[in-house]
């Protein structure tokens, strides 16, 4: 058992079932619903979500409240709130806004990138060079992190070099984002895969490698996590009932579930301040606001287990 | 990347959908469809089949035809038959049935040994003491497998101590079993539980440690092989499209899906000579001989990424 003292003793799940999950459902959960889900995710003791995104109304009327969402889970105590920009724009927004942190997500593939975001993944580090200078001329706070997607292979182009990666995760870094996550957008990363690349961006960006973004496509998210959770990665991106899928794969389950995460973790004994039952029963009442959409996930079918000791701390 | 070199570069995927997945589903899936089953497991490289049990037809008539499956199984060249016996009588029937494998089951939790066998796991052990006398007295070549179920926890009973689970490897290597199994019966185990109880009982039992038994009841499935893998284990249990659940918890999805099994350990390039295209293939097939089951697992709603490479090993 080499690895088991590299497990962190503590873990973050960020919820970013409003943003990601969201985004690819048709129908638009109404703004009270997602103030009600803020809240609820708040109380089973979620710190970190991500709650929209920066986007013109017109790609995604979904997100079209965001502004509003990030002003109502900033008066929620000690909860990080993060924002996806796209661009220069949607960093405008985002500032002004006052979210904790702002997500820019960079493909690692060229293919993605340019079917995406109609942009070379350099043109898209130069892009956020500029919001690293306007974030520091506004005086904001507002982190800024980097979120590489397609990490681990594309459904357009294939596989995605690692040393691909590397060099965009160094660029990353020379313009001064504050934060790099890495993204399994579609499912391809394997357990092996995680290790290795996670252990070699860890040399690179130091403190600065933040999250774990997997999806669960093809039944290895968790799997993946474990992987992650080796080398030493602390916080991870899940979304409740698994919803967001990948738009190249109808059908295909995507977020890690928060609630199967959560599990995860707990079962292997490492503190995340969440509380199981409550979170259960969260994923019940989206069932309630999503009446029509399938939702993924293992653990409420099963519910809990007999052997659950009491949780080592329960939020207020 | 501390434990890459302990990964196998080959693992042997052992189908068990025949036995534990049609034993949990009350409609008996017919002797010409299992054949056809049996012949199509084969063709695509799987090596290992447990094909139905010895218990009486009254108690699991779905397995009714399981003497003249083993005898079906062992026409197809290089296949590896094994059975499930629960006592002596049953052990008879194997051995005269000329199974390569028969697997005994013995439940770490005292509780559910009791309502399963209505025996202690000790009076277990000596029935399988018994077991490797006959077949010794026989002149069969039969393997004598015990297979410790409930090794993580228990519906029953809750915790399962792994002193508990040690002492009864002692106990079935002190009788003489040729190998040993580890079972999660009811989706009870983590991956940090499983690097430490396959580590202990791997220096107690060294080579005779056969295969893993993982349920998804709880979608933990993957990462516990994965955290078995970690510790050397090179063979795994797993049922075609998920079946076979937990009589204690019905609805929980049941064994490892094979093919997701397979897709993770071809994901990390290891070497199980299977033909994944060929596994959807008998996955979409099983689904036209159960139609009103629920299957689960998740590479057949996603399907094989683009990048995946040519098989290194294409089976005949």
């Amino acid at each position: 058992m080499d690895s088991e003292s590299k497990l962190p003793g503590r873990v973050v799940v960020r919820e970013v079932g409003l943003r990601d999950g969201l985004q690819s459902i048709a129908r638009t959960l109404p703004t009270a619903d997602k103030r009600s889900w803020l809240r609820a995710a708040h109380a089973v003791g979620l710190r970190e979500v991500e709650v929209g995104s920066f986007v013109p109304a017109r790609y995604l009327p979904q997100l079209a409240d965001t502004a509003e969402l990030v002003a109502f889970a900033r008066t929620l105590p000690d909860l990080c709130v993060s924002v996806l920009v796209p661009n220069l724009r949607g960093a405008e927004a985002a500032l002004a806004s006052g979210a904790h942190a702002m997500i820019v997500p960079l493909s690692a593939s060229a293919a993605h990138s340019q079917a995406n975001l109609r942009k070379t993944p350099d043109a898209v580090v130069a892009e956020i060079g500029r919001m690293r200078a306007l974030r520091d001329a506004s005086g904001s706070t507002t982190l800024l992190e980097g979120g590489i997607s397609t990490a681990f292979g594309c459904t357009l182009q294939g596989a995605v070099a690692p040393a691909e990666v590397l060099r965009l995760v160094q660029a990353l870094l020379d313009v001064g984002v504050d934060r790099i996550s890495l993204a399994d957008t579609v499912g391809y990363a394997d357990p092996l895969a995680v290790r290795r690349l996670f252990a070699q961006v860890r040399e690179l960006a130091g403190d600065r490698l933040w999250a774990a973004h997997f999806h669960d496509t093809r039944g290895l998210g968790l799997a993946n996590v474990f992987a992650a959770l080796q080398e030493g990665v602390a916080r991870f991106d899940a979304s409740l009932g698994g919803i967001g899928g990948c738009p190249h794969a109808p059908g295909a389950s995507g977020n890690v579930a928060t609630e199967d995460l959560a599990w995860l973790l707990r079962s292997m004994g490492i503190d995340t301040g969440l509380d199981l039952p409550a979170l259960l029963a969260l994923r019940a009442q989206l069932v309630r606001w999503l009446p029509d959409e399938p939702l993924h996930g293992a653990l409420w079918r099963a519910g809990l287990p007999r052997t659950l000791a009491p949780q080592p701390e329960v939020p207020a």
